[in-house]
């Protein structure tokens, strides 16, 4: 791999002093038609101690527009970023549209030092690496440019090097590891080339560059990032004329009622006449709400955090399954979250960004009032989205509840099902409610007549993102009660089953 | 203050069959005058332990809308949160326009379980109430809706409830100091009190609820949000027709050069003839880079944190002289913020939580390019924000930077000051330049017409915001090596100043 450059090449003062105004200019040309394409743009420097990570980053910030320029370091992790998913401290640096966001080390940092000091194995840092790999086509498939440098230096420069910057002892101070990092330059260089190898794709591929010589670094940077940008704007050029054929190219849905072999639900297999019996519901719900009370202390106190995701019909019940889960959890450790119509921060990034960004701490009870399956659920129907992105998603969704499960976290995904009928009898009655009638809108109405076409998409939904990690429970909702009785009973069913196997 | 209360009210199960359908109805109905009129609503519920304050956020949950309804516990504080100022942690979940937050406690819950708990003095309380009323009085004057409850109930009620509550083994678990508190009613009533003696005002009230019938209780809450409400949406109405009126009623603008007391800077008293000596400008820009990466190492492990503003003409040096500063910062531990339009998320809010929520921790540099002041300067110039608003946010951004400079934190504000020639040069000079064409636009030429408005304005600033804890530093940048060496030395200075203050 790293043969692949040419080492100790010079760059003259002289040659410079021509080479770079040039790139200069042409550097933030590219930048300007990542503002203007709304193209987000992700430069990671990431290389062996000593060749000037720090210095590409601040020639960036010179020779690009700094409005639009944002530097990230992902150094010590702050307590809020423990408590969450690991890229949850990456998500929240990614850039916007337009915008471009350079990381320091970037998600290989962490896991290059610790592979390099023998502190994970490796097998983990493969798999690691490979989580990379599926975030980076995650963001490359959003529109994302991804840049990804490699500054290296031979041993002998970097002992030198690290002689020098030994000196500096406030750096050993604030960085405890440098040291053992640096004296280790064959180690570092073999996790790094292992990262290398196994992360570097035409969606996010690295520039290996000898950083020997400064001047030759930074102009090989700065070609770098422009003739990826120019590449990107060229392919999307290419992709709007043969939009249509690619979206042909892609398979057709799957019809609806596939999942009725059993293992994965489908909402015309749904038995709704179940009930439950009145007398003893307010019994049950009673009880059902004290252990769920006790059972989610237990689960902050261990760290284990619960996120609910709720979708279904408009009035099919959400809102009071939701409100008779949360009455039995402490609102110091639980939060709703309403989704509805993103704002423009969000709609400049990429639409599980608005997510991310709400993810509860460890220990904390999460309530989503509709979810990141809007995305193949109304997207999809009203076609407010390509058919190329939403049938992406399933994907994207289950990589991103990968991680939400990760350390025995739970995550109960309900779908509340009711038919059409029932729906029509709980508008009238809305309509009829004063407290309830603005929960009525006519978009409710509209949604009636496109009851088949959210069939279709439920069931592939369930199809698509039923994972072993995150199974989709469909409730019978045409009785409330019984509804929730089946709600609450899933959430104290998870939360038993999380503390016993979560390991002291 | 508690006699203004009926106590032992008690309401029928009939009198609320009644009742609570007629006040729901009405209470959506001031949620919807919120959204329409974009009002942000800001609900505290406070009280004796056991008077139902948990009870009452549910409540609100279920009779308000949810979709726009959000409960805030400000609970145990991240370390995200410790090394921000105080206020960090309420502003980052204040209510946007049309919004409603429920906080429960509130800012007054940590300083009157301190109180209560002789953890603090009486002075340091009366002086925490007066920031409370201060930070309310600023979220009021920017159209905020604040309605704060204190649920009340008498001893002999408290201790039967104390009793029920120690039975739930897991709430002493888990907030540890809540026992502490219970047990000492007449100390959470004396503090209590004072707590609303201080703080209660027209625009922000305190409701005083005897909380022993939780049916009484919850009518009154919804009565008084509804009444709040609608006081707020006719005084809007009011306010519209005699804005005129009260506009006028300002005190006049203070004429330029106010400040050429000598004390406070004014721009025409500058001297634009200083020139730094080319010759040794190298020598010394190294030293002061030098000086600063070792004093912002030192101020980052003592937690010190330095927040650097720079305002000034188009064309003056901001970037220049930043980029000097940050070339002697490792970039691990400092930031560049670019101020430019809002996004409608911070235009949602008080137009200082886009501020807020970039704060840097404890320790770290951080540099507004442009900042909070372009709201008593474009905002102003540009009669983008009516007067009464921009001559109120003098004292807003004192209040603002009292909390920024707490703990021996270090606020610089620079002003880069040039002639209208020498910004006429390099406007030229930039035209000229391929990689600095960008930053040319028509706007720059009009602000130029705009340059005597300008100057008032700045000036004025000066006079009302050089505070003792964070005085301006008006810099002469007609040549720019000399405003550099300016700035870096001011920033090395009070990098020494407040290493030698802070107690180890």
């Amino acid at each position: 791999m790293f043969e692949t450059v040419t080492m100790n090449e010079r760059c003259s003062e002289k040659k410079y002093a021509e080479e770079a105004p040039r790139l200069r200019v042409k550097l933030f040309e590219a930048q300007r038609l990542c503002i203007e394409h709304r193209i987000p743009l992700l430069i990671t420097v990431a290389g062996v101690n000593g060749a000037g990570r720090g210095s590409v980053v601040n020639r960036l910030s010179e020779w690009m527009d700094s409005k639009h320029l944002q530097n990230h370091v992902f150094w010590r992790e702050s307590d809020e970023e423990k408590a969450r998913p690991r890229d949850w401290r990456f998500w929240r640096c990614l850039p916007a549209a337009g915008e471009t966001a350079v990381f320091f080390g970037g998600w290989y940092a962490e896991p290059l030092r610790a592979y390099c000091c023998d502190e994970v194995s490796g097998h983990e840092f493969n798999s690691r690496m490979h989580q990379c790999r599926e975030l980076e086509m995650c963001l490359a498939d959003s529109g994302m440019v991804l840049v990804k440098f490699w500054l290296h230096l031979d041993e002998k420069t970097h002992d030198e090097r690290l002689k020098k910057r030994l000196k500096h002892k406030e750096l050993l101070h604030f960085t405890p590891y440098d040291k053992k990092v640096s004296v280790n330059y064959s180690g570092m260089l073999s996790a790094a080339s292992k990262a290398i190898t196994l992360t570097d794709r035409p969606f996010a591929p690295w520039t290996i560059i000898d950083a020997t010589d400064a001047r030759q670094r930074d102009l090989m940077v700065a070609e770098a990032i422009i003739s990826a940008v120019n590449r990107a704007v060229a392919a999307r050029a290419a992709k709007r004329q043969c939009a249509e054929a690619s979206n042909a190219a892609l398979p057709e849905e799957t019809s609806a009622g596939l999942g009725t072999a059993g293992i994965i639900p489908s909402l015309n297999g749904i038995d709704l006449s179940s009930k439950a019996d009145p007398a003893t519901y307010k019994r049950e719900l009673a009880s059902l709400q004290h252990d769920i009370r006790t059972l989610s202390f237990k689960a902050f106190k261990r760290g284990i955090s619960t996120t609910l995701v709720f979708e279904g019909w408009d009035a099919s019940g959400k809102g009071g399954a939701i409100r008779r889960v949360l009455a039995g959890v402490d609102s110091r450790i639980s939060r709703v979250i309403p989704v509805s119509a993103p704002s423009d921060e969000e709609l400049a990034h990429h639409y599980l960004w608005r997510f991310w960004r709400h993810l509860p701490r460890a220990g904390f009870m999460t309530v989503y009032d509709r979810s990141w399956y809007g995305r193949v659920l109304v997207e999809r129907v009203e076609n407010l989205t390509p058919r190329e992105d939403w049938s992406r998603a399933y994907s994207e969704i289950n990589l991103f509840e990968e991680q939400l499960t990760a350390n025995n976290n739970i995550l109960l995904k309900f779908w509340l099902h009711i038919s059409p009928e029932e729906q029509l009898r709980r508008f009238r009655e809305r309509e009829a409610t004063p407290w309830k009638r603005y929960k009525i809108t006519p978009e409710d109405w509209r949604n009636r007549e496109k009851w088949d076409a959210y069939v279709q998409a439920a069931d592939e939904m369930f199809l698509r993102t039923s994972t072993e990690y995150a199974p989709w429970h469909v409730i019978a909702g045409e009785d409330k009660k019984f509804a929730r009785l089946a709600v609450l009973r899933a959430v104290r069913e998870a939360l038993r089953t999380a503390l016993a196997n979560k390991k002291k």
